[in-house]
């Protein structure tokens, strides 16, 4: 709970290495998130090149923190496994808040870059990654020790709360 | 961690009430949740009316858990307020995954039903609940404290993860 909280995204990062324990740690938490007829629609790509992380900035423009990242975290959906063809985005969805809470309570800190249905930032990771046609790659994750701290940013706010009916 | 991890779908519920505050609780970890360029385009429809509740599995077939549970929570889109039209289904689908989350590290029970992008069930929610045209109803969670035991479904499974490339 106050790990979901306390989660702000996190842009700067120290240069201290994320653990292999910890990588899986946080794939084992995106791979428990719900999925639609329990269609686990999703492959994950862990990028610790530098060379790999380097070269995303220049098809994605949102992504220059990536220069400092020691890890992203690719959310990809396969679509010969999804079973239908309206919910796998928001399974990815869910995998990929699932990593950012883990993040959270591991004393990590990160940020979700968003790429599906950006045509020209799919193509970019696709050919950088070398990604098949049956993958489509959806959410990209910047992962690193923070080198920033944020407070909790308390977005509650009761007038989008309705009780029973609009 | 845990209750990321330990979280599985609940379809049976006791018929204890969930207390206001545990409900605000909810709500504060959904909107919590990241967003496209901070747009938190969310509302939130708390029912808990039972003429409600049973009225929801006519029109949507895979909500009869709704006749026993004592709460639903329905997350919405602003059409108004999201910034792009890409990003807002990842926002709300977020947003649900840490309602699901927080049920869980309340010892509560939960289910995430579908609604966008399926117009029948979008039409047949917009027409129940009163929702305007900018509106656009997007999920459907259903809480209650569980009437049954599941174990954590340990769903990694090392054949998804890749490094580097694929």
């Amino acid at each position: 709970m106050e790990a979901i909280l306390a989660r702000r995204s996190i842009r700067r990062y120290t240069n201290k290495p994320v653990p292999d324990d910890v990588v899986g740690d946080l794939l084992r938490a995106a791979m428990s998130a719900p999925s639609a007829y329990n269609e686990q629609p999703w492959h994950f790509v862990v990028i610790r090149d530098r060379e790999v992380l380097d070269k995303i900035p220049e098809f994605h423009p949102h992504t220059q923190m990536l220069h400092e990242a020691p890890l992203a975290i690719l959310v990809c959906c396969d679509q010969n496994l999804k079973k239908t063809d309206w919910f796998w985005p928001q399974d990815c969805a869910a995998a990929t808040e699932n990593i950012l809470i883990a993040v959270q309570a591991k004393g990590l800190g990160a940020v979700w870059c968003g790429v599906y249905p950006r045509q020209e930032l799919m193509d970019g990771m696709r050919r950088l990654l070398g990604l098949p046609e049956h993958i489509t790659p959806f959410s990209l994750v910047a992962v690193g020790y923070p080198a920033e701290e944020k407070p909790p940013a308390n977005r509650y706010d009761e007038s989008r709360v309705h009780y029973d009916r609009w």
